[in-house]
């Protein structure tokens, strides 16, 4: 019946974020750097030579609206500025009741004074090309442990993240786990750098061909975002607390590591408090296929997509979203859903996000 | 100084609507089917053949933003839309922060996930003509219980209601008690079906003119929704949580019943909580008479109407309701109210009802 519909439904019903419609909501922003981003032009999530910086600035920029630790915000080269500017127009119009970083082990704390940072007393993982180094298991059990005791004070909690190179190494563990993923995974750029991807896989899986332990593997090909989440979505799932992975195919591969662990511990996963939103760049993204991603899950998930474009935005900068690049980030896809789903219209949020680019 | 205020006060003051401005609500929709319906040409609320299924599609509707149980919205013949449409309006543009359903015995059960469906294990009443067949006391009981339990995490309760033929019930069960309330029950039609009305009436009322108790006479010629809600009305008058009633004169016989009860049983209800909220085309209707009804509780109660129309609009199915067709339902006069509380406009919600009709 409605022309447009705010919100589209990917996998499941509608009914999960009906539900959510006029409820409050906690923003939680997972911090992490992978030194994969160090191969050379595989990232353009960034300012070329500080792209380590991206989750820094971006966390600043979501909290205050300023970037702290550098003069300017974190664009790609073709002038793509960061998504974060999606999730902070919404925070501005709608604002979320409550937002609360992860440090997963950055190259730079962000300079903010009030906001909650949970320190998690991690350093940014090496390159998946010579192995990441990560204790998997023990980070895993710490984000079980945070999901299970973290008491959220809202109705729900989104779960976004900013990790430059995290589609990379979210490719790299869904191989690893075994999953049929070939050509499934997104990229910040329009045209995938394929190949620089595929060689740095395929250099971190000829690192793990030996190794038999599921968690001594991803220790080697993943990053701390996708480990620790993967346990955070268990960790909650005990609880009663609804939690949205915001974010598009890393936030899938964490659900396929989850998936994994929960099997190879020959537990189950009670997945109705869970759901994915990303945005309709991920979603209708012709070169990576998230629903088919979350179709591997042996558990069922609700997955949507803010039905939000910028066709009816002029700024040129913009438009490169609409063509392809940048796609989702910072929690970019789930903001627009709240947003969305809290009264707010397609013109208001891009109004909101060309003031920002002036 | 407004040029046209948002709500007009049918009775009592402007305060406790006033109060309520800015505070967050819970929608609670209470479902009931009558076989009532049945009677050949006495209601017009849903597609001909299949009304029973109108608290069914309304509730869906309202929630999800679709029916699920049949491919089109419940219309009348005259091709009148469900008010669910003014309810749905309100909740895409300022959502209530909680929605939650009262299934006080449907024909179907709504094909709905996540929202809280409270089941009290009743079955469709049987028509008035033959005696609902209804045990009164133990439902009344269920109401006050609820009534008395429920534990509203919003500001305050929204109770509205989906139930076809509910003003023949309604009015049976307001000539039952004793009220003085010929011609002031209004109905779903421009023209109501009086003769029909009135035949259906004097057969129940037929059926119960050798009963004594209050009970018993209610439990022939009432619905399921009218005596809940009156056990609600009074459990909830124990706490301090506000109740609007949503609707036109089904609620304010929700009142009445309520008001029987407590002189039955020798007490005194404290309305303080207590409002009734209803669109202008209820409390404009000339053929019916809520604020007289209301005038003859035994307590004082706050009641409002939206000031609410579609003069602005253009669209031929929507102008039917100012011409007197649908009038009120599914808690739109309230929703309308608590809409224009929270910063909405006329035209906002015009224009979103119009964007549902295509």
């Amino acid at each position: 019946m409605e022309v447009k519909s705010q919100i589209n439904t990917i996998l499941g019903t509608n009914d999960y974020i009906e539900f959510l419609r006029g409820k409050s909501a906690t923003f939680m922003l997972s911090l992490s750097t992978t030194k994969t981003l160090e191969v050379e032009g595989i990232t353009q999530a960034g300012i070329p030579g500080l792209i380590h910086l991206t989750p820094t600035l971006d966390s600043e920029f979501v909290c205050c609206g300023e970037v702290r630790c550098l003069e300017n915000l974190a664009e790609t080269p073709k002038g793509v500025p960061t998504p974060a500017l999606l999730t902070r127009a919404v925070h501005l119009l709608k604002p979320f009741s409550n937002i609360e970083l992860l440090d997963l082990g950055m190259s730079k704390k962000p300079k903010l004074d009030y906001f909650k940072v949970h320190d998690f007393e991690l350093n940014p993982s090496e390159s998946i090309n010579s192995g990441a180094n990560i204790d998997a298991m023990s980070l895993f059990q710490k984000g079980v442990e945070f999901g299970k005791n973290y008491e959220c004070k809202d109705d729900y909690i989104i779960l976004a993240e900013s990790v430059p190179a995290g589609t990379t190494t979210a490719y790299a563990t869904a191989r690893a786990l075994g999953y049929d993923c070939i050509g499934k995974f997104s990229s910040s750029f329009k045209n995938s750098p394929d190949s620089i991807k595929e060689k740095t896989i395929n250099e971190a899986l000829e690192n793990i061909k030996d190794k038999e332990d599921l968690f001594d593997k991803i220790g080697s090909v993943s990053d701390n975002m996708l480990i620790f989440n993967a346990g955070f979505v268990l960790g909650n799932s005990s609880k009663d607390t609804k939690l949205i992975l915001a974010g598009g195919t890393q936030m899938a591969a964490v659900l396929l590591l989850a998936n994994s662990i929960v099997n190879y511990m020959g537990g189950k996963l009670d997945s109705k408090n869970l759901a994915l939103c990303t945005t309709k760049w991920v979603s209708e993204d012709e070169n990576s296929d998230i629903k088919s991603l979350l179709e591997m899950l042996d558990f069922p998930i609700n997955a949507y997509n803010s039905n939000f474009d910028f066709s009816t935005s002029n700024h040129p900068a913009l438009k490169l979203y609409d063509d392809g690049e940048a796609k989702e980030g910072v929690g970019a896809g789930a903001a627009l859903c709240y947003g969305l789903i809290n009264g707010l219209s397609q013109e208001q949020i891009i109004k909101q996000v060309e003031n920002f680019l002036g």
